[in-house]
This record gives C-alpha cells, structure tokens and sequence, in this order.
C-alpha cells in the first residue's frame, strides 16, 4: 500500500553542497535518499520544504516522500541514523496522499548566528557569522521592523531563484537576541540571533536581510536605509549577502 | 641576515589532513608552508613540534623556520592569517639560531574533548568524542593515575610511528574535569575534558590512553586493568583509539 511520510532532519551544512541533487557533488538530498532508499528497499524521490544552499544548516528541514515499503514509519529515523555522521531524521510521521513537504509549507522559520570576539574563533567559522564587534541590537531591531509584512523584496534578493518572477513575500517576524557565549578556548562571545519567519523567502533573502541588518547594527547604515532600500527594489540599495555558515533552517510550518 | 622564528599556531583539523605534508592532499604544513613563503618572499620549509593527524586539531602548536627575509618578525601573524581561513598564527617571535620546534621541545599538553548526550549533536561531531552517557571522572582519574610516570608505553600506540624504537615515555599529568554546557541546539551536554601532559608521546598515544578511560568510566572495564595492560606491554590488552576529532594540541613547553 503507498504511504506518504514526512520528516523532519538536522544536517550540518558545511560538507554539504547544499540540498538539492545536483551531479558530481555531495548533497543533502542525494545522501539522504540514498540511505531512505537503502532502508525502504526502492527508490526513494524526497522533497524538501526548503532548498537551503551550500553551507547552509538545518535544525528542522521537513521532508516528504511516497512510496510503498515496508519499514514502519517510526523505525525510519533510526535506520537512516545508522547510515550517515552528519544528518539526522529527528522524526517520522505518516500523513495523508498528496502532502508535499514543500508546496503544502505555510511558513518557515530561519535562525542567523552571529558571534563577535576581537579575535575569530576558527573553530566556529563554518557555523557562525565571525564578527570583530557586536553589533547594537536596538539598532537592528529597528530596522528589522521595517522588514516585517507583505513588500516587494526585490531588493533582497539574488535574482535567479526559480519560480520568483513574483516577488511579493511576507514576514511575519523578526527576532533580535543577544547573550554571552563561551568560545572554543574557553574565552567569551558576544552571540547575536536573528529569527526570521516569513510564509516564504526568495533566493538568498535571509542572508540579504542579516547582512543589511549586521550593518545597520554596526553603524554603516541607517535603520530607516532599509525602507528605502525595500521601496527602491534594487538589490544595489540593501546590504550584503551574509555567509552560508551562519544560516540555519530552523523549522517548516504546516 | 638569516633569522630562525617561533610561532604559535592554531587550527581545526578537520579540513586537514594532518600536519604533514603528503602529495595530493591538503595539510597545515604545506598550506602554512605557502602562506609563509608568500608573505616572506621565498621557499619557507616549516618544523612542527608535533606531526598531528588527520581531523586533529591545535589550539597551540608550535611551528618553527628560518630563512633570510624582509618582513618585521611581529608582522608575520597578521600578514599569514590573512590568506588562510582555518589555521591561524597565534604569535612569532625570534629564537637563536638552530632551535628546532621539535627536537627542542621539552613536553606537550594534549586536551581532548568528550560531549555526553542522549541524542548526538551532529554539529559538534569534528569537535568531540560524542557519547550516549557520560563516564564516571573519579572511574577515569583511578585508572589515570596509574598511568602518570615513566613506563613503557608498548600497549598504548598503533605501530608505525617514525622513531619509536624506544617505547619508554614520560606522562608528568593526567587531568579530568567535567562540567554542563549548551549544544547547538540550547540543550545541554556534559563535557569531559581530559588534559594529557608528558615529555613525548607515540602514534595514537593521547587517543589510545582517552579510549581506555573511557571505557573505564562507562564501566566496561576496571581501572586495574589498566596497570596489566600497560605491564602486558601487548595493544590488544589496551583500549579502542577514541577519534581523532577530540583531540586538541594545547601547549608545546620548551
């Protein structure tokens, strides 16, 4: 009998290239649907609720797939456990023909780190954004409610993701939090967070929205620069695209 | 005039594959080696006092050249760290003539890092020893001490290490500590570190004495049976070699 499944996965994204399938490279798609189909004994096609980019983590990707195999579904995130070091099934759920993690998500949520110390923290560099100096949170709080509700994005985007010859989205939050952390050596940073949701995101747009909000909060820009950037549509007019490393898909709403 | 520099370096092992230069892989002294000829102007042929492995990391190796260059000796940390992304030259100064970071080195600390937790944090899995439950510190510090003094160290190093004719070490310390942090994900992991300081070590040596602890604070061995491994002089009787991703070079004394 079909069943359709829905996961939800971690993966580090740094010896990834990314999510989606692509020949010659290591992806998170390919490595985890060669393990599914190990386990279910066929072919597995998954899909992903978001095709997060190379370097790019994920704390609660959701995945979908059908098929008709005999494993049960809550004996599916251990047996694919067995089969890879740096991705995880976190959970297994049946749920009804036609739910497709991707075309059925109503919102996801991302999580941008931050760590600033006078000296970088190697050890951290492929899973924070390696700042010298904090920046000032009040200062990026307000810019970041000039981002929350339904614009253009034009601006804060990289052209050539597919499907966004529309470029209306929605932000219905922007979280600002910051805190002391221990470093690698035992000395401290200054960690900021940043939690973006939104019903959905363009090509590189979280990354844009950190890297205008980062410089914001470090004084290069204005908070009310952010507006005019969104109003001009012109990517040239918002900040730059932070790094991979410090992007995390933190979870898939349904 | 010829100048003979000492430097201290750090960095995360797992894009390494190890110290040594090998052909056709990337390692810290054929990446560290270039960067420094660049920045010197010349072929620059670099000494570590330790040859550490693949995926190991160093928070203080020590890394000595000479040669006849231009460049202020106190330049050199900047001027390095700019071209490289996971090492990095922590400070350089001169030393006399014919001082060699290896053949002068007079002991090392090792620090290696264990992460106890009921699920593993796939993020740290470079970083630490990543383990289900948490082993018993005064299990492991019984078995250390019998460890700490002059002994040969046959049982505890995987054959094969270049001049290891002689198997008599010198462990002056064995330190154990544990403490709560935060995972990736806010939750908790308990941290084992162990601090391993001696004259010299063999191959494997740190990582086969860290297996054996371990398995005596989890309980699958006693802490005597490593006085009868050691006297056995015999690998088979020591424990399993704990991952390379766990160990950190902390000091070079001189």
């Amino acid at each position: 009998m079909n069943r359709n499944v829905l996961m939800t996965v971690e993966y580090d994204g740094s010896a990834f290239h990314g999510w989606q399938v692509q020949p010659g490279v290591r992806t998170v798609q390919d490595v985890l649907g060669q393990a599914l189909s190990r386990v279910c004994g066929g072919e597995i096609k998954l899909n992903g609720a978001s095709r997060t980019d190379e370097g790019v983590h994920a704390l609660g990707q959701a995945v979908s797939f059908a098929g008709d195999f005999g494993i049960p579904t809550e004996r599916i995130p251990r047996a694919v456990n067995n089969l890879i070091e740096d991705a995880r099934v976190l959970a297994a759920t049946d749920v009804p023909e036609g739910f497709h993690a991707r075309f059925d998500a109503r919102g996801k949520a991302y999580l941008y780190r931050i760590a600033a110390s006078p000296e970088p923290d190697i050890f951290l560099r492929n899973y924070r954004y390696l700042l010298n100096e904090s920046p000032d949170k009040s200062k990026m709080e307000e810019a970041a409610k000039r981002l929350v509700g339904t614009y253009d994005f034009s601006a804060f985007r990289t052209k050539g993701g597919a499907g966004e010859n529309d470029t209306v989205r929605t932000i219905t939050a922007i979280g600002i939090s910051q805190r002391n952390a221990e470093d690698t050596k035992g000395g401290t940073v200054r960690e900021t967070e940043v939690r973006v949701v939104g019903v959905g995101f363009m090509y590189n747009m979280v990354r844009i929205i950190v890297g205008t909000l980062v410089e914001v909060g470090l004084g290069s820009r204005e908070p009310g620069s952010v507006t005019a950037a969104l109003e001009s549509r012109d990517r040239a007019n918002a900040g730059h695209t932070a790094p991979a490393g410090g992007l995390y898909l933190e979870r898939v709403y349904y």
